[in-house]
């Protein structure tokens, strides 16, 4: 097992009703006012808005609200909110929303602090300082409530890149799965398929890190039990709560313990995918790519994927375990090629120049242009 | 899954050498002084002492030592170090140990602001603020590297009580596997037993958490197996590595999600056990009350126990179950009836009066005077 740093200062307050804690969370916290991030209008339906305010309200603290984040967040919209957040003399940054929108303020609760918050993402400036952020998740899947990382999307420059900070773990995030029993269940399936993504960036990276791997085997089947349930009963509350709290561990360091900082190549794929067509969610681009990485990886390195064909899926055979893999996410609905996603053969070589920004791409299989274009080939 | 709070604010350091990296921290964390807090001297002659001492110079920070904190940790003790903390006007308490010896520096730090530290475990008196807690790990087992508890023999009144306060968290734990493979196997095992426990006493909680439930059966199948690996190699560093992180996790928050408090039936006994006889390891009194506590509740309701019986041992027969874990402690050496441990039939009594100090214990499974009797009666 590898030297590693486990550090993880947020809150959670997860169950029925904890809401109604969040005002008083911020006051204690030193909170008097605050900027409000939403996407496009779910969280008035799902009633986590009138619950925010309310609790805000109740402790007195003061906020201004910015809507429209949308899925694949945007570098202009964060830059825009920055400014919102200057002008309004913010003390934190309010997350309502999922991945987007807790990517978003993360963001913003850094930018305020850079001369332009884009030169975090490209490297050239280190995140020193942020407002706190606080959360309250109403998509699970991205992880994003639990962790310091943050993914915007330049369309400019058509990159979607990284970010993380110890500055941005949110201070306190508050998961209600109530909230999500109204979400139609290709968002559930694409939370799924993201959660189970990250973790196995992670799952292969070491195969001494046996603490790491059996909860990872554990997270695996608890993500994909509870998506099964949740397809046939989406009000199901243990289904639901156990989902979420399985999806939230996926990346919140617990998943990577020991496993030399993953992989990362799929999501490198996905964040071209996504960067060319941004229609395309985080969770369909993984489900077209994910399979076919195993898929081509499994035959130059069959005992790497061994222990994960036997102890997540009882099968002996690796291309048996990706078959039903394959299987499982077309059950919840998710295409598994990038052919079913759209994408026309002859952008291949574009998305190819894209992914390849260093000679080579994946931190524990190191991929170089040949291979990358093999696999995309396999994944067509 | 019931309704949660997680939050634990401590940074682990984990691996070799990592011991290098105290100094620094505590430097960053504005300490220029500490009170360092030892046991018996085997610090000494693994190593660990060295290391600290050179960290804590390299970085600049002075410090005082006080020694010989026993297991079981003692009240006089405690008293006794606090004192010597407010004179020397120490600004944190570095625990270089296991268990015994980061509860009581962990009792130390709450007890420098408290008229009388006992109060805060007879529960008459909060704990609102403590000096930082470090520690550096060289047994592991207890999980006190990574939560806010202790638990402190006040050796007067017989009492082995315990505290818990958010003000405990240590602030930086290290752990450095290595510092333990000179670990006689009896402390080992003692420390497996321990941490199997702390899972034990939440695993029955909640049958519909199940996200807990398969992370802590990852758990106890990671400890088990990294303990029989011990027991013939020592100095297998994975094992060891991958032994010290899962008894963490056992105890750190993460095996008590959603699982009501737990039940710390086992516990409450072996603390009348050993306050009692405080030659009595906490590792030998679970090892000698835990399988009997199962025997004795899975006659009363078996459909709890049928799933650990099964994801645990693979076995469908409870009963078989805990004869397969009787014979895994017996194997480690481990004395698995309260007769083992010398307790003599006319102790009985007398412990059976120290257990009951409120009418039932229990969170989950509650029992009464005449069902801790029988309970004694069948461990003995």
């Amino acid at each position: 097992m590898e030297a590693f740093t486990f550090y993880n200062p947020t809150k959670i307050m997860f169950g029925k009703n904890q809401i109604t804690h969040l005002g008083r969370q911020m006051r204690n916290g030193g909170i008097k006012k605050c900027i409000l991030i939403a996407g496009q209008g779910s969280i008035r339906e799902n009633g986590a808005y009138d619950q925010v305010i309310d609790s805000l309200e109740k402790a007195g603290i003061k906020h201004t609200e910015v809507w429209d984040v949308e899925v694949n967040p945007r570098l202009a919209k964060v830059r825009e909110i920055i400014e919102q957040t200057k002008e309004y003399g913010a003390e934190a940054v309010l997350a309502v929303g999922g991945g987007s929108v807790i990517d978003t303020a993360k963001a913003v609760a850094a930018g305020v602090y850079l001369k332009d918050v884009w030169n975090a993402f490209v490297h050239k400036e280190i995140i020193k300082q942020a407002l706190p952020v606080y959360t309250v998740l109403t998509i699970s899947g991205s992880g994003s409530e639990m962790n310091g990382g943050a993914v915007i999307t330049n369309i400019d420059t058509r990159q979607k890149w990284s970010v993380t900070s110890q500055h941005l773990y949110p201070r306190l995030s508050i998961i209600d799965p109530t909230l999500q029993k109204t979400l139609p269940f290709n968002q559930t399936a694409n939370g799924a398929m993201d959660a189970i993504s990250h973790i196995l960036e992670f799952y292969f990276g070491n195969e001494k890190a046996l603490s790491t791997l059996t909860i990872n085997e554990a997270l695996l089947r608890t993500i994909i039990d509870t998506t099964d349930l949740l397809q046939k009963e989406p009000h199901d509350y243990d289904a639901r709560a156990n989902f979420a709290w399985s999806t939230t561990l996926a990346l919140n360091g617990l998943s990577g313990v020991g496993m030399r900082g993953g992989d990362w190549s799929c999501h490198g794929i996905d964040h071209a995918l996504s960067a060319l067509h941004p229609g395309i969610s985080h969770g369909e681009g993984l489900a077209a790519i994910l399979p076919a990485w195993i898929e081509y990886l499994s035959e130059k390195e069959p005992a790497r994927f061994f222990r994960w064909a036997k102890c997540v899926w009882d099968e002996e055979n690796v291309i048996r375990a990706v078959r039903r893999l394959r299987n499982k996410l077309e059950g919840w609905g998710l295409a598994t090629s990038l052919r079913d996603l759209s994408i026309k053969p002859d952008e291949l070589d574009q998305i190819l120049d894209m992914i390849m920004v260093t000679p080579t791409i994946g931190g524990v299989f190191k991929l170089n242009e040949d291979e990358v274009r093999a696999l995309l080939m396999l994944a067509y």
